[in-house]
């Protein structure tokens, strides 16, 4: 992986001062035209985004790379100036962050489906059937009952939703040099955890145990008969944001992944409002005793993903018609933006570039009157990649130092 | 660090030819809106420069990277195509630069600051209270006079300003693994320069031979009785500019820096004027013994620093009523940009993106006849990075070859 020489040197430059930078999020944010009428953003009234791009400066990032549609793990590394090329979370931590579960530095988390296997152990299906939440509990806490951790190992399991549930196994020393036992095939059984051919972890003979141990316990199970692990990590060891930045950073969100996400880079949640007035009201507030917020406003994702156009409209006005209790407050510097793009008509986070619009002290101007996908893409800032935006923000705030004499 | 393939690719693709080649830099041209009466670049009348962008590539550059502000070096270096996060200098190389010192390829250079320093040898203040040149110059007069050099090496020291000089050690064999000595903090001693725990630098020993005679020579002083030493640096061993570009270069710089950065990236300097008038009737000269011209005007920059909004738009103009004598020469490729921007609303360099005409034989057109940061933000060209700039003019002015079959 190659070393990430641009954010080493944003946080060689960070420099302590008392100016505020507010990041708010409006999750999914970006879109596409619909049938000639235009994206969500264009559709809707927004008065005060339409009055405050007028003395701001705008712009569209891309989350990750041209192209790349982001998760909302990568999408807020990103949003946070940590290359997501370069800071890769693993699949167990990721799935730790989605449900906020209290991982410790010395855990290793992996995602777990559940899935189904004939008599001769080849599976049969990987999902197990797409089972619902409650089957996922009651074969969960049969397994809680019955395991017996390996010495010295203590092992946990939670559920995520239908087929998906995460382990995190507890104890000192523990590795992860495991690999994924998920063959991504059916017919076949499942795969060692051993990496072969070196087979140096310790730790992957004891999640071999662990398996083996479960397909006895849920040999009489239906559907959920077996399990598969993925993506098996540790908490990174990452600096944190208050280190790279010199920030004193607080996350005012209402969903456990962006909660998690903050925590992951050593931002702590001092709020988790879910309405836009309400995250309006906390980042304000918040704004007292830190130098760094991110707001997290969910529902412009989730109607994008419901294929809710109309819905997605009402949101961002939601949001917009929130927006002044914020700016009560005079951030420093505000940005607008989101993680990615969701647009109603794919029903999904997109590749599509995201609108920001960034409020600062010392703009060249010149902009239009109005934030949306099209007044963006020729604004002031251009294009970036998100991993810019934290250092772009920095700089307006006065917080990065000169570069060479 | 990591490898400038960009850089390295080009240089690879190289081809002579009797094009010319001009880049006028009008250091800190870019600018902020001012109170609504927008950049100096908007507000100067220039006539010559607005017929030229109705004929020349428009655009803008950020000189090392998005949200960074360039000191003069980096800055430099980014328009002569190295990447300034690849090729970095030594602060005691800058300092040398600065000052236009002679400096040789064997020779370890270290920016100096006087300090004070209590009975305990205990920092009490980190810039000697600001001394003034005078009060330099003369402790400066006495180490050159007590100093007993260590054998094998000379000791060189000269005045930059205030509490700043420079320290050269002379000599065969010498290294720069040399350790900062200045602790950034008061009310502990200085450090020692070897870099614990290694200690493998011959040189170290030899500067803390000298640390310790100044610490001596100077006990009586009241104010500058110690130095901190910063930035240990042997000249860089890097491809030079006409061995990267296959051109005959030549430098038109009145200021010790620009003259400086210029020779370490092997441009000779063939005039030093400081007007306009003259800048722009050299450069001409130049273009019939060379193929590329850096040619650079000053006081765009120290008006912008100064505050000085009515003189940095005088200055634009009086660089625009100079222009038609550089355009007489014809230049097959002309180059106006700036090392960065300095708004007079900031009194410093500053982050923003540097605004770039490039008139060149074969360009797309469709360009607005105006040069100044809005224009230049949709042009042509685009956003780019600094160290682009030269590849793109080396191409407009056929010097580079094809890149694969």
């Amino acid at each position: 992986m190659y070393e990430d020489v641009y954010g080493n040197v944003i946080s060689s430059l960070a420099a302590e001062n008392d100016k505020r930078i507010v990041l708010l999020v409006m999750d999914g944010v970006g879109g596409c035209d619909n049938d000639g009428a235009g994206t969500a953003l264009q559709q809707a009234k927004t008065p005060n985004m339409d009055a405050l791009a007028g003395r701001s400066a705008l712009g569209q990032h891309n989350p990750i790379a041209t192209g790349i549609t982001p998760g909302s793990g990568p999408g807020h590394l990103s949003l946070f100036g940590y290359d997501p090329l370069v800071y890769q979370v693993g699949r167990g931590v990721l799935s730790a962050l989605g449900i906020e579960f209290p991982l410790e530095k010395t855990d290793v988390a992996a995602r777990l489906n559940f899935c189904t296997i004939d008599t001769d152990g080849n599976i049969t299906d990987r999902r197990a059937g797409r089972i619902g939440d409650d089957v996922n509990k009651r074969v969960l806490e049969i397994l809680r009952r019955e395991i017996k951790p390996p010495a010295g190992v203590e092992v946990l399991f939670e559920t995520v939703a239908e087929h998906r549930a995460l382990m995190v196994l507890r104890g000192e020393g523990l590795d992860d040099d495991i690999g994924d036992t998920d063959p991504q095939a059916v017919g076949v059984p499942a795969l060692s955890p051993a990496r072969r051919p070196h087979d140096k972890s310790k730790t992957a003979k004891i999640a071999e145990e662990i398996i083996n141990q479960v397909r006895k316990i849920l040999a009489d199970e239906p559907q959920a008969n077996m399990i598969l692990a993925r993506g098996f990590a540790k908490w990174p060891d990452w600096p944190t944001f208050p280190q790279r930045y010199k920030l004193n950073p607080a996350a005012v969100a209402g969903y456990p992944m962006y909660r998690g996400v903050s925590r992951l880079v050593g931002i702590p949640v001092v709020s988790q409002p879910t309405t836009a007035a309400d995250i309006c009201a906390e980042a304000a507030a918040a704004m007292k005793e830190h130098t760094f917020i991110f707001a997290h406003f969910k529902y412009t994702d989730k109607t994008g993903e419901d294929g809710d156009l109309p819905g997605k409209i009402e949101r961002i006005e939601e949001m917009d018609a929130a927006l002044p209790a914020l700016m009560k407050a005079d951030p420093d510097v505000l940005i607008i933006t989101g993680d990615h793009s969701t647009p109603p008509s794919l029903k999904a986070h997109s590749w599509h570039p995201v609108p920001i619009l960034m409020k600062a002290p010392h703009l060249r101007g010149g902009g239009p009157g109005r934030f949306d996908e099209i007044a963006c893409r020729s604004g002031e800032i251009g294009t970036i990649t998100g991993k810019e935006l934290m250092p772009l923000a920095m700089a307006h705030a006065g917080k990065l130092e000169k570069f060479g004499a």
